[in-house]
């Protein structure tokens, strides 16, 4: 593709992109294809020859569209939001016309400055300790996500522990309620099932520092190793908040990494009157969040902070002759295939550099405090009406709700709302009992979109009650 | 950013890419910062309002090309190469405006079933074994990475073999110049240095498939699991192809996981007169090679096949309450994330098949050629030359030389290319000699660049020999 064709080909999907952001809204959220549809509008072979630019644009429209589920819809409230921003888009955009390879500083010194300075902007941003800046022992570097930071994190932990020659005497802890990654990754890093042990919650789903302690003791007096805790600021279920600090305090005592998985509350500390969602990070070893949930920043990008920047680099750090350089060897900068599991690695800093720049941190703060407002109204809603409940507190902007019917009514009001296409909300189950998750962060959502959705799931609950006597 | 404001800065950020295809050659191919200078030109805290996109725009030719290290350069003779052809761009452009989430096959069913039917068209597109396709029961996934891919195939391998219940007992086997991810996955899957053994090589630096199966029967007869060997089908060190059939043979009688990375010359099969690059596939369990090198389609995408995927889904699966869905449960479709170390992934296929469809079978293959016959004329200049001589085979697009001088000879020709700004090569250590790589492969590179380059390594070697007496 000359670059002429280039301009011409890039106006066009420029154009498309901008349209697609016109209407978003206008397609059913939650795709209506059957398994093996889109495939059937797929020719068997590849072409032989080349083809024109605009017939592969029309099979966007074709074949590819009726299989979107629409992440950036305003009537997106399921799992959590991955925000695409006109800025982020444009940096993803640039990091791929410059196509350069991070691995090294040497390798593209731009790809590695950039990111090592706007993680720094992230700390004072975000009002995170200053042990997480890359002036003193720590720093922070972006994941593809937050399972990869806390496989790095638990991989630092293992190696600083003693590594494989203590492997089977190791335990690592988190709670019944955080992320599904704490135990792929776990399993990843060797641990048996029986070395992860999930420590039970409060009455609000936060991780029982007290039980973790006696856990812990009881590990260590059977002569096991305690050596990693992972906690969750906002969990994936029901947006709860683990007792960080306490954690760490009892973590100490056995000299155990934490680690903290903020990866979608952790955005809110933009905004200083969130900034609880912190509360005991000056205490842990790593800490992770992700823009590309709440902070308008395309997938991929997750934040990755370290206290001690060595233990990571002792853990992941492997120099074949084939990658030596001068710059490596001067040990005066950063080589960021040594904090990561791939070895190559994108231009990503530049789309979260282009957020930052393109909304200031005011204007971050405005959307993140918008959605926090428009899903207390929603949580308010749920109070008042006499057919939900609220099944969880609403710290930020997940709201935990259930109907009064049970789980074959909240099962069905789900499926309903979501067949419709008008939105798409998904559940979690909490004590037991299915419960349904609101989840308000994309970009385009406005508060009509909120109360629309609130309006459809009464109507929806009502309809379902009336063809059914007891409720 | 509006749609209406995104067409304006997208425009300008098309403009910009493609006057840096037009003059991406006309740079220093090796960035010429020193460490922190690129830092230096930006402001300690984020901006707490707004800016405008030209702004920012301006400031990626002020404070960001400096930095950059131009991969995309018709000069770049480094590593290997990362290209990013026009469309790929423009797919990974789509990608980022669609902005979805194809962890599930619900989340989006177009991400999943492309990328299940490009991945098959690769299959065709490489000569690949059937036992790749998705028709049976294997499967092909992109992974970010091949150390990715590697690891994945490590963690399937361990847990067929038992998992964390036999890990102190299990072996893994790879070759003395297999790449770095191979130490790198199995130091992260828990094992010790002493579990993975580097098997010698022959004269041509391809592992010894007799010395293997030595070594795995000795090691069952100490009691111990040869579980897992990770072959390359053209190493990074020189190119070196395994003998994969006969590792595989080997390996069988141990009933062990044969993974093969094919990185770099995987892409060689788009024709078939290279297809022995795929030599012995159809007996082993898994095989990844990376389009982000050698077929036009930006970082990341690796291409990863399996031959049995629920030996993968078993290693890597793990389904919470809030990712429970109909279809699912269904059994009818591919849920990618159970196929990965990341929870998220983006819509990576789109771009792999906009270059299938931009270059057609037929382009693809005039490129790869262009590249080995432009190698091969290189190497035969080597041969030709009193100074220098070739020290490995060329099979493809790799040219392994060194100069006669000796180490600090080689190493001051290295330098002095590269601190010139008009190429850029990197080394190897082979036999103990330092090696020149030059790695014939960015879209860009002509006939003019490689003859140009050929001239400066011997102009350069020239005066270093003048300024040496003993030359």
């Amino acid at each position: 593709m000359t670059p002429d064709e280039f301009r011409q080909a890039g106006a066009e999907v420029v154009e498309w992109i901008a349209r697609y952001m016109e209407q978003a809204g206008d397609y059913p959220v939650l795709s209506t294809v059957d398994p093996g549809e889109v495939r059937a509008n797929l020719p068997p072979s590849p072409p032989r020859w080349p083809e024109p630019f605009a017939d592969v644009l029309a099979d966007m429209d074709r074949v590819v569209m009726p299989g979107i589920t629409h992440w950036q819809s305003p009537d997106f409230f399921a799992f959590f939001p991955a925000n695409a921003s006109g800025p982020s888009i444009l940096g993803e955009l640039l990091s791929a016309g410059l196509g350069v390879q991070g691995m090294l500083w040497a390798t593209s010194p731009a790809c590695t400055e950039l990111e090592t300075h706007v993680l720094d902007w992230m700390v004072e941003l975000c009002g995170l300790p200053d042990r997480f800046g890359s002036d003193g022992a720590g720093g922070g570097v972006i994941q593809d996500s937050a399972s990869s930071a806390l496989l790095v994190a638990l991989l630092a932990a293992r190696e600083r522990a003693g590594g494989a020659a203590v492997l089977g005497r190791l335990r690592a802890y988190t709670s019944s309620h955080a992320h599904s990654s704490v135990e792929k990754g776990a399993r990843i890093a060797g641990l048996s099932a029986e070395q992860l042990t999930m420590v039970g919650v409060g009455p609000d789903y936060a991780m029982d520092a007290t039980a973790l302690g006696m856990v812990m003791d009881a590990d260590r007096a059977a002569g096991l190793i305690p050596f990693f805790v992972a906690a969750t600021a906002g969990t994936t279920s029901s947006n709860a908040f683990d007792p960080v600090a306490d954690i760490a305090a009892v973590a100490a005592t056995h000299g155990a990494w934490v680690h903290v998985d903020g990866a979608m509350s952790g955005s809110a500390a933009v905004a200083p009157e969130f900034r609880f969602v912190n509360d005991g990070l000056d205490r842990v070893d790593s800490y992770c969040f992700n823009p590309h949930k709440w902070l308008f920043t395309n997938f991929d990008c997750d934040c990755f902070f370290v206290a001690d920047r060595q233990a990571l680099i002792d853990a992941l750090s492997i120099l074949p002759e084939y990658l030596r350089n001068r710059a490596t060897e001067s040990g005066a900068v950063i080589d960021y295939r040594d904090w990561q599991i791939p070895l190559g690695r994108r231009f990503r800093a530049l789309k979260l550099w282009f957020v930052l720049r393109h909304y200031g941190v005011e204007g971050l703060r405005h959307h993140v405090r918008e959605h926090v407002a428009l899903s207390q109204e929603f949580a308010g809603w749920v109070e008042a009406s006499p057919q939900f409940v609220l099944a969880a507190p609403t710290p930020l902007n997940l709201v935990s709700f259930r109907h009064r019917g049970g789980d074959a009514v909240n099962e069905a009001i789900r499926d309903r709302l979501n067949e419709s296409g008008e939105l798409y909300l998904t559940h979690t189950v909490l004590d037991g009992h299915v419960t349904l998750r609101m989840s308000i962060g994309a970009l385009a959502t406005q508060r009509e979109h909120v109360e629309r959705a609130w309006r459809r799931i009464e109507v929806v609950a009502r309809s379902l009650a009336g063809s059914d006597p007891t409720l």
